[in-house]
């Protein structure tokens, strides 16, 4: 049920964008946008999908959202894999924008994703676009996923150890923002209380980041579509080094049952966003 | 009268840019965003709120998209100033984001001013913001600005040589479109017919790419604040190469006539957009 669901969003999400950008012509920035769309598993898109249809919002209306999510979440990644920040090679198991172009395609495909990601979700037709919109960019920007992308790469740089305290704010900003986003999509679009939803991505979003941190401690890397024991061989403090491998899959556990806890007030409506909340913690990619 | 409506309209931008910013801590990259959006002409900024006061619109609601259009146009020089990019060491008089810092703050820098340009824009206080939002998406794009930036990367790398029309394409994404955006939006705020100011912009947008050519030609490298010939020493086709400096004043300064004609029909209402054309031309910075 989940993985249909989820499968269904990456083909709706890329059923979207390729359409969308059909007339943008051919120039290698455009063909650059649509190489890095492609492929990954696409759990923003389903988290607003999901989140729509439990106020009867369908895929016609949130797939506008759901597309300018994955291209907002695809050019941080874009920016991220740049030798002068992450500098990597592999990514959705292929090669990075820049190692496919060059660095300034891969600035200017980053760039120009973002604007996609607003340009797809301030669609007229979706009801509170205005919202989703500044809640986007707020979710974007230096307070949310650019913080936590600088704080990363200082950290990377300094030599104060992080604390545990640290590393959650850095991930709140870095992948919370984003998720927090999706998950909460659909109530800003049916103009309903968010708070539930709120709470599920704030439990869901951190039991991501440390599942993210056993997949590259533990993981496989061509499942994984990426290089993975980055962390450790860059001497990283995550919530894996910090916590030990057990610890950090217990709390994990911890976290998805209060996230499925905090969405019970919709009943069965919410079992798929629970599976998702399963899914998150033991995937493999 | 210009000169004062364009030093309001810079004052009125900064204030509001650094209101905003006051909650968003100082780590680097904040610190960087501010450094990076003081100084400048602030042209468009005036643009907005010009074209607002045409339909009486105040700047305590036309101040949110001004300082959005800002916010933008700043990221645009400080990725294209990056060294994968142009690789400028100076910019409104002072050294480069990427200069000061790292290249990996500016690229963030770069990221954040985007999505605060659109935060400030959608502020739901004003009139049509979604549509002002989704206008400044596509403006800045891949249909639009970062088009304008590829074209004119691919075109430095390329031996094959630009005519006069690839120069007006290129030309009209990488300044005219933001331009566009900046004298429609108070049309668009007002809900009025933006044909006029469409117009308008077209010439005018023209015609600064022309004096910016005719700026890196014959310029005050003190006075502009950067360097300047750069298009020769790059061998790089321009108005200026391709015409002569003559005959690209002389069609700069049709272009102005015709923009004071398009809006001749707000009378003198507009005496201060008609002002701010012959400035165009005119400035040395």
């Amino acid at each position: 049920m989940f993985k249909d669901c989820l499968d269904f969003s990456a083909e709706i999400v890329e059923k979207t964008i390729a359409n969308y950008l059909k007339d943008f012509g051919n120039i290698d920035v455009v063909e650059a946008m649509r190489y890095s769309l492609k492929g990954g598993k696409k759990l923003r898109a389903f988290f607003v999908l999901e989140s729509a249809k439990l106020f009867d919002i369908g895929p016609d209306l949130a797939k506008w959202p759901a597309a300018g999510i994955e291209a907002m979440h695809t050019y941080s990644l874009v920016h991220d894999d740049l030798p002068a920040m992450d500098n990597d090679d592999l990514r959705r198991g292929r090669l990075t924008v820049h190692k496919k172009w060059d660095d300034a395609t891969a600035i200017l495909v980053g760039d120009a994703l973002q604007a996609l990601a607003f340009e797809l979700t301030l669609n007229r037709a979706v009801p509170n676009c205005d919202m989703l919109g500044c809640n986007l960019a707020k979710a974007a920007g230096a307070k949310g996923m650019v913080m936590g992308q600088a704080l990363d790469i200082y950290a990377e740089k300094s030599t104060a150890a992080l604390s545990l305290d640290d590393i959650i704010n850095l991930q709140q900003g870095k992948t919370g923002a984003l998720i927090q986003w999706a998950v909460t999509a659909g109530a800003f679009m049916a103009n309903e209380n968010v708070k539930p939803l709120e709470n599920y991505a704030n439990f869901v979003g951190l039991a991501f980041q440390i599942a993210d941190d056993l997949l590259d401690a533990t993981g496989d890397q061509i499942k994984a579509g990426k290089k993975l024991m980055k962390d450790a061989s860059a001497n990283k403090a995550t919530f894996v080094s910090l916590m030990g491998v057990d610890s950090a899959k217990k709390k994990a556990q911890d976290l998805i049952d209060e996230a499925c806890e905090s969405i019970a007030v919709y009943g069965q409506r919410s079992d798929t966003l629970k599976q998702a909340a399963k899914f998150v913690i033991s995937r493999d990619y």
